[in-house]
């Protein structure tokens, strides 16, 4: 009784949310994706910086170029999926922030000048952004299945430039037979993890 | 009608959700912060290897010695909300992934035996989990003021150790007088975050 969330939205976004692993043939189409997007937008980053950006894999020829690049184990699921997205941090945010913080033009240079510190805020900022957008999939009714697993530079070179640093990359669809094993990971005690002072 | 989320609940999590710079004096109950925890364990990373550490900051004579870290901007804030939490990234979350995927102990050592591969890992995944964690707090009809204006160094010494690197720091309370400025800032289009390959 201490969330607001009803039951069926916990189920929906976190508690009996699984990373899948099978996809029906369902196409995701970009009515959904744009719904995602409108919705995990508003999610919070530090100085509005928004420094995620996202390449989808639609076309059977990009797909081609996608796979050599994926880890052995994920190439099978991520060839099957209705849809891969490539997240990535954008580490030239800073161009768009007096569009973002219109009310405050001077952060683009005395905040982010830096390349380094650029690099170092674009990577947190995007990953949280990365679980917003996570959670939005599954607002859509759609099930996620993100990975690390796959050649960075490669994936870099062949979809992004030198200015967008990948992420993670996210198979997107309608969860299919077994689309999981039946046994969860555990979780660590809370007392593991929240400590008070 | 492309998300299965309803409208009021996007609202909750997302479109009217605002960062708050007030609060009111409502205290944030410990069953709260174990609902948030037990609600975005289940938030997927890399490996199941959730970094993430929270430090709560709830006695007075802690808030004090947190305040001097503050950016003077986030201070009086920070002295003011209910409940303050410091997030982390464990850089030697390795440790647990013994019991995190017990079907696969080859893990810690093969994949993580070294640190800067743990550090960047963390990095990324526990600042996933603090996506997580917000929409969390949002999820118990809190408001999260998300702040990474502070002393990185001063805060790691005071509060953590060598082994958890600061992430950011975040006020939670209901929203008080004002929280935020009525004009929300500005997000980037759909077609400046997301191309199609």
């Amino acid at each position: 009784m201490s969330l607001v969330l009803d039951p069926a939205t916990q189920a929906l976004l976190f508690s009996d949310a699984r990373t899948a692993n099978t996809f029906t043939d369902e196409p995701v189409t970009e009515e959904q994706v744009q719904a995602i997007y409108d919705l995990v937008k508003y999610g919070p980053t530090a100085f509005n910086q928004t420094p995620l950006r996202v390449v989808l894999v639609r076309s059977a020829e990009a797909r081609e170029r996608l796979l050599p690049h994926m880890a052995e184990g994920n190439r099978a699921k991520t060839g099957a999926a209705p849809l891969v997205a490539i997240l990535a941090a954008d580490n030239e945010f800073h161009e768009e922030l007096p569009r973002l913080v219109p009310q405050a033009p001077h952060l683009k240079d005395v905040f982010f000048g830096e390349r380094s510190t650029r690099e170092r805020s674009a990577a947190m900022n995007a990953s949280l952004q990365a679980g917003y957008f996570i959670v939005g999939v599954r607002a859509a009714g759609l099930a996620a299945g993100p990975m690390t697993g796959f050649d960075f530079a490669g994936v870099q070179k062949e979809f992004l430039d030198d200015d967008h640093t990948p992420l993670m990359i996210v198979n997107i669809g309608k969860p299919g037979e077994d689309a999981w094993s039946p046994a969860r990971n555990p979780r660590l005690p809370f007392d593991d993890v929240v400590t008070t002072v």
